[in-house]
């Protein structure tokens, strides 16, 4: 195991009807002029917008309020919010949404309190300062709620890129399950893909010796294998939205990531596909994962027969454990399939002339280095073949 | 799954010599005039408490210094360290080695900014305030080191009674895998059935549908059994070592028993034994914990036989569900026993006609209600029957 240092400082507030603290938990780190960021309609009429504002009057709090946030978040918004937060004095930033509110949040809270430009830190400068954030979260899925991330989308050259830093870990996050219940099936089925995602980011590995970790992302990913089928064939099962919220949570604060080198190629090839075609990031995930497993199986055949032994239940092939490895593969692909998810290039609507250009930005785009993952150093060429694995 | 809030803001830093980093952290969380608190032998022989004053000096804090802490760490030390804190305007503690010192710093760190008895805390009274408090951890066992639980035992009457409150939470805690390589072997093992115990006092639950939490709690019980061995085999085994502290701060911060009922009535059963024999805790806990489970096996027998074919691997006797739930325990007490742990009362120095007093002190000693434990409400008839399946 590697040396690290852990800091996951956020206080959550977790269990039905939760958002009516809102306004208690932003009056209690501090805030007290607050810019509510959101989304748009759901978040409006479900009521919960509503439900939040009254919460924050009734703690003697001011805000504004600044909706529009799409999935992929735009930089034009961040902006938007920037100039709004020095405009109104604002000392706290609200998120109500998933990751995509959560992510334009963050960029707009370390925006407003830094003379250049916000996007420096999503080309590399660490987050040192922003405005305290809390979020009310209604999907699970990014996991920003309890991490030091951010993705946003430049939009000009269509660049997706994350920053990080320990002032975007929110100072508090309320999750209520019951908020994800009125979730379409492919907006849930999505959030489950992006939640496997993180932990097998963080499974595929070269450091040696790191059972911990690995047991504890066994252990989220083998409680998503047996959630998900639930939710989706019963969207209103509270139990099973919040075993799956929490473990979103658990699997992206990087408690189970710490004292390893983690991989996040399978994310770069991803927002890609995100940015250029706009599909659901998680829907793009489902497409990207299976065939960068299938490529880079050969870097470590036993940790790929491991995951699927533990995981999907495969039976070990000793004399053949290439056999058990591919088993997994297909397993995760099946599975993917079975909650909704696509399995191919053309489903997202990518398309194969798009492909040397979308290797070429993953590599080298906006400050890349030319290659990309943890895991298995991957060259232009080889997300290029990633990319061709998908059709 | 039940409402619930987590908060668990402490800084770890772990790794090799990450000891060097105690006067960083302890200045980074305000710190200037600070109490070291140890117990005795090992931390000066080792050098680490040099190595510790060493990184204070260096960044120009002063310090006094409390040793001869016990294990089963005694209110007596705890009411002079709250006077001499006092005394000398001490406003961080430090604890350097393992729970007892952690616990004891903990108490001290709330008695010297408390007008009343510091004991009132450990009769129920929450913590709110304390001086802030930071680790070095010398041994994986307590937990102490992310949790904001404390462990005292009053020397009038021997009550061994816990406190809790957020203000325990230590501001940083310092890990370093190394330091555990030189614990005797005894020790060692006490300590990985005392992280045990924490994840199974949490996962004997009445709250139903919690995947991810048992499916965490599984994942790290797995950890220890693949790493107990190894350690005991090999004391050097470094990550091995790492493997098992992670594991000990993870199994007691609580992010795996959220949102659930959970037992404690182990704890305390337990905590009745040392406090009179003065026996390890962990090793206690290895009699206590099989005897527990047998006799409540009944409640819930699906879960005994789940834990028996997830973490020890038991067939799945389908037809007869406590034929598998039985085999589990018996795993566990065999498990126990192959690294060194005693396995009946006798080993643990303790005599019959003790019974009756300590199965009422863990019931109604010092206001105690008359019942334990979450799981299972145990009265004092149930504890009675309980140390009589120890023989």
């Amino acid at each position: 195991m590697e040396n690290f240092t852990f800091y996951s400082p956020t206080y959550f507030v977790f269990g039905k009807e939760t958002e009516h603290e809102a306004g208690k938990q932003v009056k209690r780190f501090g805030g007290s002029r607050v810019l509510i960021h959101y989304g748009g309609g759901s978040v409006i009429r479900s009521g919960l917008l509503d439900r939040v504002k009254k919460s924050l009057k009734e703690e003697g709090l001011t805000y504004v309020e600044l909706g529009g946030v799409q999935p992929n978040p735009r930089s034009g918004l961040v902006y938007e919010g920037i100039d709004l937060c020095k405009k109104e004095g604002i000392d706290f930033v609200l998120a109500v949404g998933g990751g995509s509110s959560i992510d334009s949040a963050k960029a707009i809270a370390a925006g407003a309190v830094y003379e250049g430009d916000f996007w420096d830190y999503y080309r590399g400068k660490p987050v040192e300062k922003a405005l305290p954030i809390g979020t009310v979260l209604t999907i699970a899925a990014a996991g920003s709620e309890g991490s030091p991330d951010s993705v946003i989308t430049r939009e000009e050259g269509m660049y997706k890129r994350g920053a990080s830093g320990e002032a975007f870990r929110p100072k508090f996050s309320i999750l209520n399950p019951e908020l994800t219940q009125t979730l379409p099936a492919y907006q849930t089925a999505a959030g489950i893909t992006d939640i496997m995602a993180h932990l097998l980011e963080r499974y595929f590995t070269t450091t040696k010796e790191v059972e911990v970790t690995d047991r504890v992302i066994e252990g989220l990913l083998l409680t998503m294998v047996h959630e998900a089928p639930r939710v989706i064939e019963d969207p209103d099962n509270y139990d099973a939205r919040a075993n799956i919220m929490w473990a979103g949570m658990l699997a992206h604060n990087n408690c189970c990531g710490v004292g390893r080198v983690q991989d996040w190629s399978s994310h770069k090839i991803e927002h890609e596909l995100s940015a250029v075609y706009d599909c659901a990031h998680g829907a793009g995930l489902a497409v990207v994962f299976p065939a960068w497993m299938t490529y880079n199986m050969h870097h470590d055949v036993m940790r790929f027969a491991k995951l699927a032994v533990r995981v999907w239940g495969c039976q070990m092939d000793f004399d053949h454990p290439e056999v058990t490895a591919k088993a997994g593969i297909e397993a995760l692909r099946r599975f993917l399939i079975s909650i909704g998810m696509p399995s191919n290039f053309a489903e997202l609507g990518a398309k194969e002339e798009d492909i040397p250009k979308m290797a070429h930005t993953a590599c080298y785009g906006d400050g890349g280095c030319g290659t990309i993952g943890g895991f298995a150093k991957l060259t232009r060429e080889d997300v290029e073949s990633i990319y061709r694995l998908m059709f």
